[in-house]
C-alpha cells in the first residue's frame, strides 16, 4: 500500500498546482504536428512556458535551460529523430525530468517503435500513453487500432509492470486512467474526465506535456497524478456544460485554465492500491 | 441521366453517414503541416479515426493497414514526397481508397505539381479541389490567386471532365460544390454550406479527408456526395446560429459531430445533371 | 516629432484596414509548425490570403506572385532554412515587403540566431519581436526566458534603435506594444490590449504575419501601427467579454474579422513621442 494516505496525495497535487502556476515552468516539447499548437496552449492555460524547439541543432542547448522536456513520436520527422536523443541527454546532464509518450508504437510502426526502445534507456521519469501503445512496449502485443486507444486500460496495467525497470512512473490512460507509481509501489487510479476527451486530437500529447510541467515543479509521481487529476476533472466540468466537441474543447480549455485548490479537494477521484507483481 | 433517384441517393447517405459512425474507419493521413490538427479533430467529430503518418519509413504500413488513405499537398516536405507514392502504392495493393488534393496545383508551385501529375498514374478514386487547381490539373489554366480559390466552380466543371480517366470522382468546392460521377455519368451539385466557411483555414484539405473516410464505408460516389452534404448542411446550421469566424467555427464543429438521419433528409440538396461530354 | 498628427494616423490605419479587406492581398507565410493554423486563420479573418509555401522548390517562385512576405523562425528545418533566404530574395525583386519575426532570437538558439543576423542584410521592412529577443538581435543580451516575453518593452526601445539601421520599422510586443518608425523619427506606443493575449499560443507569430498584410496595402508604418492596433483593440474587447483563455480565443477571432472603421476612431490608443538617439 501506497506510503502517502489518499489527503497527503491530494494536499501535494493542490501544491504542485500552485507550485506550476508561481513557477511558469519552461517546459521543452518535442512533439507532433498535429499537436504542437494543442499542446502549447493547454500549457500555456495551465500556467507553464511551452517551447517547442525540435532541430539537432537547438535541442541540446535549449533542453539544458528548459525546466522540464516533453517527448512525443506523432509524426517524427528524420530531424526530430536526430533531435530526440540529444535533447533527453543534455536534460538528463541538467538533472531534469523527461517525459515520454510513445506515440502509436507497436509492430506496424517500426521507425519510432525502434527509438522509442532505445530512448527506454536513458531512462523517462516518466512513460504516458494509451493501453495499446504501452501494452506493446510492454512486450505484450494487443490488438490496436491507429495511434488512438481500443483497449481498456485497466486490462493492462499488470501489462506494464516491467516498464518500471525503465521509469519512475507509467501512465496509461482511457476511460479511467491507471498510473503506476514505483516509488510508492502503488497503483492509483483517476477517475473522472468525460468520453468526449479522447475525440479531441492530441489530447494524450498535451497530456504528456502537462506530466512534464509538473515534473517541474512536484516529485514525479504526485506530478503524474496532478496532470492527469487536471485534465479529468477539466474534462468534467466542461462536459457537464456541453455535449458537443466544438464547445466542449473551448470549456475545457477554459477549465484547464481556472482550475483551482477547491475545484481540486472537492473533485479530485484517487483510488489507491498496492502494485501486484 | 443518373441510375440512381435523388431519393435514392440520400438513402444511401444517410446509410453511409451511420456505417460512418458505427465502423469508425481508420484514415490515413498525409496533410499539411497547417491543416493536422483541424483534419483530425473534423475527422473525430465525424466519427472517423484519423492518424497522421507522413514519413517514408512507416507511410507503406500504416497504408495497409488503414480503411483509406488522404493525400493532400499543402506544404510538401521531402520526406512526405517520398512517403506519398510508397503509401498510395500500399493502399492500392489492400485495395483500399485513396483521395488526392492537389492544394495549390498551377504554373507556379512545379515541385507539388510535378508529383501530382505523377500520382494521378495511380488512379485516385477521388480528385478534390478548389476550381482553379483542377482546372489547372485538368490544363486548363485559369487565373488564381494562391492556394484559395478564385473562380467559381461551375464554370470549370467542363474544363474537369477529363479528369475522370484517372479518379472515379472529380469533386470541385466552392460556393455550391459539383461532383463529376464517372460511374453515374451524372453531375452532381451540392447547394448549402456558408460563405464563412472557406475563410476557415484548411476547409478543403479536412474535407478531403472526409471524403476518404466515407469512401472506407461507402461507394465512392455516394461517399463523395455523402462528405460535402456533411460539410454543407453543417456549415449551414452554424451560420444560422453565428456569424462571425470564432464562433462559426466552434458550432461548425458541433455540427459535424452531431449531424443525424433526420438533419440529412430535411436539408440535403442536391441537383442531378447528366454530365454532358 | 512626428510629422503626421495623430488624428492623420489614425485616418491612414482606418483607410488600410478598409484597403485590406477590399484588396485581400495574397501573404506569402514562412512560418512554424505551432503557429501556422493559427496564423491562417487570423489573416483570414482580418481579410487577407495567407498561403505557407516553406519548401525550396517553390519558396522563390511563390514569393514573386505575393503582395508581401512573412518569415517567422519558430520551428525552422532545413528545407525551411533554405527556403527563407530564396524567397525573401525573390519578393526584394518584385519590391514586395518582407517581415521578419526572429523568434527566440538569442545565446541559446544559435542556429535560428545565425541565421537572423543574415537576413538583416536582406533589409526587412519590418523586424518584429517581444524585449527580450529584439534586445538581443539589437546586441543587448537581456535575461530571457524561452521564445516568450519576460522585458518589459518600454526598458529596451532605446536597445532596439540600432535595428533602425537594417529595417524601416522595429515593433517591440509587450504589454503595450512600442513601434519606432524610422522615417517619421517617432516612437509610436499602442495601448489596449489584454493579458490573456499573450497566454493564446502564436499570437506574436499572427501579429507578423498581419503586418506583412498591411504592408501589402499601406506605408509600412502605418502598416505596423494597423497591425498591432488591429490586434489590441480586438483583444481588448474580447477580454471585456470573456476572462477565460478557450472564451477568450474564440472571441478575439471573431473580433480580428468585425474590427470596423468606428472601432477604430473610438478604442485606438497611441501615444506618440520623438526618438532619442
Amino acid at each position: 500500500m501506497s506510503l502517502l494516505t489518499q489527503d497527503q496525495i491530494c494536499q501535494q497535487i493542490i501544491q504542485a498546482h500552485h507550485d506550476l502556476i508561481v513557477q511558469q515552468p519552461l517546459v521543452h516539447c518535442i512533439t507532433n504536428h498535429v499537436a504542437s499548437n494543442y499542446v502549447a496552449n493547454v500549457l500555456l492555460a495551465a500556467g507553464a512556458s511551452p517551447a517547442m524547439i525540435d532541430n539537432p541543432h537547438e535541442a541540446a542547448a535549449f533542453a539544458s535551460v528548459s525546466a522540464a522536456l516533453s517527448i512525443n513520436l506523432g509524426t517524427p520527422t528524420e530531424q526530430q529523430m536526430q533531435a530526440i536523443p540529444l535533447a533527453i541527454q543534455a536534460a538528463k546532464q541538467q538533472q531534469r525530468p523527461w517525459v515520454l509518450d510513445p506515440v502509436g508504437y507497436g509492430a506496424v510502426l517500426h521507425w519510432r517503435s525502434h527509438m522509442v526502445d532505445q530512448l527506454l534507456d536513458l531512462h523517462p521519469q516518466v512513460i504516458r500513453g494509451n493501453a495499446s501503445e504501452l501494452s506493446a512496449l510492454a512486450g505484450q502485443q494487443i490488438e490496436s487500432k491507429g495511434v488512438d486507444a481500443s483497449v481498456a486500460s485497466e486490462q493492462v496495467y499488470q501489462h506494464c509492470l516491467g516498464l518500471l525497470a525503465y521509469s519512475d512512473c507509467v501512465a496509461i490512460s482511457g476511460a479511467a486512467d491507471y498510473i503506476l507509481w514505483g516509488a510508492q509501489h502503488c497503483l492509483v487510479r483517476v477517475d473522472g474526465g468525460s468520453a468526449l476527451q479522447p475525440r479531441i486530437t492530441a489530447t494524450g500529447c498535451a497530456l504528456g506535456a502537462l506530466i512534464a510541467a509538473y515534473c517541474a515543479v512536484a516529485e514525479v509521481g504526485i506530478a503524474t497524478i496532478a496532470a492527469h487529476a487536471h485534465f479529468a476533472i477539466a474534462a468534467q466540468l466542461a462536459a457537464q456544460q456541453h455535449q458537443h466537441l466544438g464547445h466542449f474543447a473551448v470549456a475545457f480549455m477554459d477549465h484547464i485554465q481556472s482550475l483551482d485548490a477547491q475545484q481540486l479537494q472537492s473533485h479530485l477521484k484517487l483510488h489507491l492500491s498496492p502494485l501486484k507483481d
